[in-house]
């Protein structure tokens, strides 16, 4: 029954504050890091304007599911500029590549991110600069948590970097910056905050702080997701699916992510299945799985949200991953569902799988993947 | 409809950690402020064991209701033993003088607090000794918010040491340490834990996550309090009223009080009703009076509390107040209603007042006054 709780991150939640913030920087060696897309989007001569001679590197380059190399690579490079601080402007692969690098540029220069993923080279010293972190997705709550993922294709593992040094020190949430999102990234983002608030719920670390964070955050993503898909200039659906991701944030940034990201890991790195799908088709039988165990978690949880039952939570998941056309994006990556079971033994990270609320086994993530991809993709075999 | 969240604080939750935590602590010049109340409970003792000559000063005369003397004093002493820390054992009179002792700390020898409190001497340096706390009562919220109340009784006036710098290290939670209050204190302290969740809730800056804990505060505060009365050495209920008290804590570090709390403070000056009753009492009209605005958030509030509508929430916190025997309390302080009213020009202090979600005038306060008080104090005109 114990629990702890800490949060450092100062998050501001201010439509349209993107450029107000900007200005407010005081830093004089600012560090740019985003994605190709927001060079498109003018967003990169936007913050050279603003921030004119203080910004002293820009990096536009961010690849999705980033690397150890390309990370180790951006360290290198902005070990010369001296940033003071870095800016990451753009969704989850962003700002976790703005950890990796600040975790690079805390260390001697000789000191390897490889081999400290690897769990040597330890940390040194744990004060890295200031982060800023601007999400430009709603789904992948890195702008309040201390970790992020990085992955390597050449040993096709995915690791975390890790540690109270990589809690941004703001996290600035403007919902206009999600309006230019295509479809496909609205839905996986989306779908990674409402499987984060679930993944937090059905949690061994699950406290009564972070249960309720869970409980708002559903109860703003479930009902507002669908309608993005017509509506997705509504600005009001876009700031609730903002507060959803970051509200889920704030709740896996203590408890972690659980069952449905361990048996994402291996999607996303053999079959190039985008995050956002990866750990959300699998959320319908998981909760019908969690909600076979002693305690009454899932049946709480359904009620909080207001099903009567279980079951129609269940449906309630189930037609949110219809509406939103789940089985296109998984066509679209997997085509035989043999071969996605033979990564099942994959499937089980200690540090993700021994967090959920019940105890799970290689056959049992075998029957969950069964049946949540059955309808979706035909066997053939 | 723009928001923000910043709490640092490093909150633990840990039945019976108390001792476990003493034994972490590793500073090296400790200042213990507590009450006497723990004097005679043996916590002196036990602190001066574990720290050993760690401990380089021991204050437990803290009373009630801290003034600008008492800390102005204290503080004067303390700076001649150049703790390195403080470590607060109390309810929020007690955290509270940590508070305004930290800040005084923090300044140069010839700054003034008084002058301070009333507006001159700014701070000139807002780093302060870290503040461990650990409340002893479930109500203050002290523990994880960066202010403190102040009272002054040669001007009869409350005021607020407030910054970011004042928010605790760490909060330390052990329900244990709460089983030996007196039956009054355990009411009042509770009392003011859920009038911290309703104030936050009708509150100009509530937010989605404020709101979010308000919720699960007075879901678990509620149904305790009352139960508590009948068995008080109850571990399991001790627990989920500290909770209840932090969980609303954080909800107004960020929110602030609201109107029950500006009709409070002349009541504790003016007849030394403690702050747990002062900041009740109205709590049932201020619903009221509150549900009677153009937006749904009290009827919002009453059904995320699973109450049918307001008037059955109106329905239980009157019961509440009547199973704590509320009315007993009231008339140990006050006995006539028209010399409460009088004070009502002196309850609306903008910082407090202005907070609440319908704007409220002097005559309204005077209904809300003659509403809450008839029933338990007679008139003598």
């Amino acid at each position: 029954m114990n629990w702890s709780w800490h949060n450092p991150v100062s998050v501001r939640f201010e439509m349209g504050g993107f450029d107000k913030f900007l200005k407010e920087i005081r830093h004089d060696r600012v560090a740019l890091l985003t994605s190709p897309s927001f060079r498109k989007r003018g967003i990169v001569d936007k913050v050279s304007d603003l921030l004119s001679s203080n910004l002293v590197s820009t990096h536009d380059l961010i690849a999705p599911n980033p690397t150890i190399d390309s990370i180790v690579e951006l360290g290198k490079n902005l070990r010369e500029k001296h940033p003071s601080c870095l800016l990451a402007i753009g969704g989850g692969s962003t700002i976790d590549t703005a950890k990796g690098v600040a975790r690079i540029l805390s260390q001697k220069g000789n000191w390897s991110l490889r081999n400290h993923l690897a769990g040597q080279d330890k940390i040194l010293k744990a004060n890295t600069i200031p982060l800023f972190a601007i999400p430009t997705t709603a789904g992948t709550g890195s702008e309040v948590t201390s970790f992020g993922t990085i992955w390597d294709p050449l040993t096709k593992k995915k690791y975390s970097v890790v540690g109270k040094d990589l809690y941004p020190e703001i996290a600035l949430l403007d919902p206009e910056l999600t309006t230019s999102l295509s479809v496909e990234t609205t839905i996986a983002s989306g779908l990674d905050a409402v499987s984060h608030a679930l993944e937090s719920a059905w949690n061994k670390n699950s406290n009564k702080l972070t249960w309720s964070l869970c409980v708002k955050s559903l109860k703003l993503a479930l009902p507002t997701l669908p309608k993005l898909l017509s509506d997705p200039l509504n600005l009001e659906l876009r700031a609730r699916m903002m507060e959803a991701s970051t509200l889920s944030g704030l709740a896996i940034s203590q408890t972690r992510t659980s069952l449905a990201h361990s048996i994402s890991y291996p999607l996303t790195m053999y079959f190039g299945l985008p995050h956002g799908f990866a750990c959300s088709f699998t959320l319908p039988e998981i909760l019908r799985f969690n909600s076979k165990t002693d305690d009454n978690a899932i049946l709480d949880l359904a009620k909080a949200l207001d099903f009567k039952n279980v079951d129609s939570f269940h449906e309630e998941l189930l037609l949110l991953l219809d509406n939103i056309n789940l089985k296109r994006y998984l066509q679209k990556y997997i085509s035989d569902i043999e071969e996605v079971k033979k990564l099942a033994p994959l499937m089980l990270s200690p540090a993700r799988a021994n967090n959920n609320i019940r105890s799970v086994g290689i056959s049992d993530v075998g029957q969950i993947l069964e049946k949540s991809i059955s309808k979706y993709i035909i066997s053939s075999h």
